[in-house]
């Protein structure tokens, strides 16, 4: 099918959607009614040992010994009424942890939670090195202890908010706002509290976070990846290592999609959805970001794979940020999500 | 009341329950059933501002700009059936994560869900500066950018699983286990996943948990903090600050209780249980810790407190870690502190 068609029916397919508008439990102002949970929990996937002189430089707590690091933290939630649908695996971004997924910094429902309320398992993670899951400090303290050079301090940044801005595309430049912009700026201060500092430059590539992905959709034998901007390029990642247990895949306003001039193998047996919200060509960052993913989208649909492109603005859908998931239209967008899951991935045999 | 009653009074209490032992649906190896919420979510308390020139050493993010710092995540869950329980605020200790009280090691029900089963509604944070609360990397960036000398790196340490496995008194030394250790010593490498790098040195005293505890309490009007070893004096800090909204304390293996012979007065009116595991007398570390509680609250009973020290084999129960949330009858153990908050706690009026 070319990129062409594929849009049209996108696009055909969303106008129905925006007309339905979001279903009655969602616009319910008292409270969208009892969530039924057939199980929840948390675990860890990956990990390895790694013996350090360097841990610490208290007397409390020995300076050798072996820690675990390079492990992904997981949280699922299973409904009740799960039936076959494939679980989703939410990934998030830069900067941030999977709290990216759950409540919105004004309050509303989280696409965690939506998923599950359409009857998905969903696994929400913190990438390697983030959030629940730990990192190592001990090149920190080998250089605290005269054991390291300067140099040798880990890259690690945090993003202020006066860059986030434009990079999450809240405006052209902090303060000034796009117009029509979606996401809740009222509610701005408490988006900043969900930054964290990021140790994705300290980390091996590919990120430790991929295998681990690997290994949890083989465990889940099938899931859909669905990623965010840093995390865009993982679930590629992902089946460039095995297809096995990838469902599908979405990539939400990725880094980076994969070369269009690279080995396109990987990529063919998975239905892929790259998801862009608005202003992207007004963005130096995100412009030339999109422009690589419809080159690497239309290559591998001529090869034979099943992608597609889809971006908002252009099915009628105006002012979404590069946090889309936390939009005054989130629920709305994940709604489009769950159509095109049915459509594309449906459900297991 | 005096100490002896009360302990008496206790043990009496505690020998029914392990008799009864757990709830059916707790034993049930099919599982407990469905799980029906009427909320779930999440959200920051507290949370300043900071400005820096440091904070990234990569071209993609500016050097200079405001980031947010001391704010706490909570994760919550509310119960269907809620009642007029106060909600439970669980804080985690040292180098772990609101984790520690999720899924067990071994994969059993986290102290999170069973409490929520009970009536509950849920409150499980991550400390300030670890986990999905941010901290700053700033200092880091500093030296490595040459504008500040490698002795202001910050104290940041991880607890090795050598250290950690005496601290958490799996056994006298790392390998060595105490008899009838009730830890899920199989599912070990799952345990120290859950250990992350620790900042608690690189912040404030009091921890900003703790002015972000009294907040949250406020916010709940009435909640019960149960806070675990590092984090076990954060709810004595907390009604220090103010007693508002704290309904209750229960202290698990506290690194410290206050002192007996300073102002107890704070503590007069909030019922405080003060719990400890087995092998206590055996650790140089813990030993003096349980004596200064134990000397806490004969303190503040003599002052007219209402607190009790229950330390577990005094009352049949043998066995026990430090980790007692994950040990192989966590389970009967969160079934005493729900009896225990119900007659000594009580619901909403």
């Amino acid at each position: 099918m070319s990129k062409i068609s594929l849009l049209s029916r996108a696009v055909a397919l969303l106008s129905v959607l925006c007309v339905m508008g979001l279903p009655a439990s969602a616009q319910n102002k008292a409270g969208p009614g009892p969530l039924v949970l057939q199980s929840q929990g948390s675990f860890f996937v990956g990990g390895r040992d790694v013996k350090s002189d360097t841990l610490s430089t208290l007397p409390a707590y020995a300076p050798s010994g072996t820690i675990t690091v390079d492990q992904m933290y997981v949280h699922y939630e299973v409904p009740a009424n799960a039936g076959k649908h494939y679980p989703l695996t939410l990934i998030h971004g830069c900067c941030l942890t999977g709290k990216t997924w759950e409540t919105t910094p004004d309050g509303r429902m989280g696409w965690d939670e939506f998923f599950v309320r359409r009857g998905y398992p969903v696994y929400v993670i913190d990438q390697s090195w983030r959030g629940r899951s730990a990192g190592s400090v001990a090149a920190i303290n080998a250089v605290k202890m005269g054991k390291a050079p300067v140099d040798q301090l880990p890259t690690v940044f945090s993003a202020g908010h006066e860059g986030a801005w434009t990079i999450f595309r809240f405006g052209p430049e902090y303060p000034k706002v796009y117009d029509g912009m979606r996401y809740p700026l009222r509610a701005q201060a408490e988006f900043w509290k969900q930054m964290v500092p990021d140790w994705s430059n300290a980390v091996p590539t590919p990120n430790p976070t991929v295998p681990a992905l690997s290994e949890l959709a083989q465990k889940l034998q099938g899931t859909v990846l669905i990623s965010h901007s840093q995390s865009g390029i993982y679930p590629f990642q992902t089946v460039a290592l095995s297809t096995k247990g990838v469902a599908g895949i979405i990539s939400i306003e990725p880094g980076a999609c994969p070369n269009a001039a690279g080995d396109l193998t990987p990529y063919k047996t998975v239905p892929i959805m790259v998801l862009w919200g608005d202003n992207v060509d007004l963005s130096p960052r995100w412009s030339p970001r999109l422009k690589g993913c419809r080159a690497f989208v239309a290559a591998l649909n001529a090869a034979g794979g099943k992608a597609e492109v889809l971006v908002l603005p252009e099915m009628g859908i105006h002012g979404n940020s590069h946090m889309l998931m936390q939009d005054n239209n989130s629920l709305q967008i994940a709604a489009m999500l769950d159509t095109w899951i049915a459509r594309h991935v449906g459900h297991r045999p």
